[in-house]
C-alpha cells in the first residue's frame, strides 16, 4: 500500500454516495490508486460503483485488479455456526 | 473460446446448483477453463459459487481472470428508459 492510496468499503449506501467518494479521492489532481472492498451482497454495489465511476465520471480511470475471496464471519445473534462470507476488492487506478 | 471452455450463466437458482454444474463440466478429467457469466444481482452469487466451487471442491481449480462490465438492457413494461447493468465475468482453469 503506498501513500497515494485509497480504500473505499462499500456498504448498503446508494451507488453514486460512493461514487462521489472516489471523486473526491482524486480530486487532489495526482495519480491515486483506489481500493473498493465490499463483502456479500454489497459486491454487486460495488461492480456498479466501479462502472459508474468509470464510465460516466473519470474516463481515465483503470481497473487495474479485481480480487475475490472469503472471511468467515461470527455467528449472528440466536446461531450457532460461523458463516462464510464472499469478499471482493477492485483496485482502480488514475 | 477454445473447445476445452465452457459458460455456465449464473442466475437466481442456489450457488450449489451452479457449484454442481461446475463439478460436473469438469468430471471428464481434461483441462478445462469456465467461465461463470453474470448480470446484476446474480453477480454476488456468481463470487459464492467460484468460491465454494475452489474452497470445498475443487481445490485445484484457480481463478484465471475476473472482468466486470456494462450492458444496456431494454426497458421494464411500463418504463420507457432502459437501464444500465453490471456484469461479471469469473473465469477457472483447472
Amino acid at each position: 500500500m503506498t501513500e497515494n492510496a485509497d480504500v473505499i468499503f462499500i456498504g448498503n449506501k446508494p451507488p453514486m454516495s460512493y461514487v462521489l467518494a472516489i471523486i473526491t479521492a482524486l480530486s487532489s489532481g495526482t495519480p491515486k490508486e483506489i481500493t473498493l472492498k465490499a463483502r456479500g451482497q454489497a459486491i454487486t454495489t460495488a461492480v456498479d460503483v466501479a462502472e459508474i465511476a468509470r464510465n460516466r465520471f473519470v474516463k481515465d480511470l483503470k481497473v487495474t485488479k479485481i480480487a475475490i475471496g472469503t472471511v468467515e464471519m461470527p455467528p449472528r445473534e440466536g446461531e450457532t455456526k460461523s458463516r462464510m462470507v464472499s469478499t471482493m476488492e477492485i483496485t482502480m487506478k488514475k
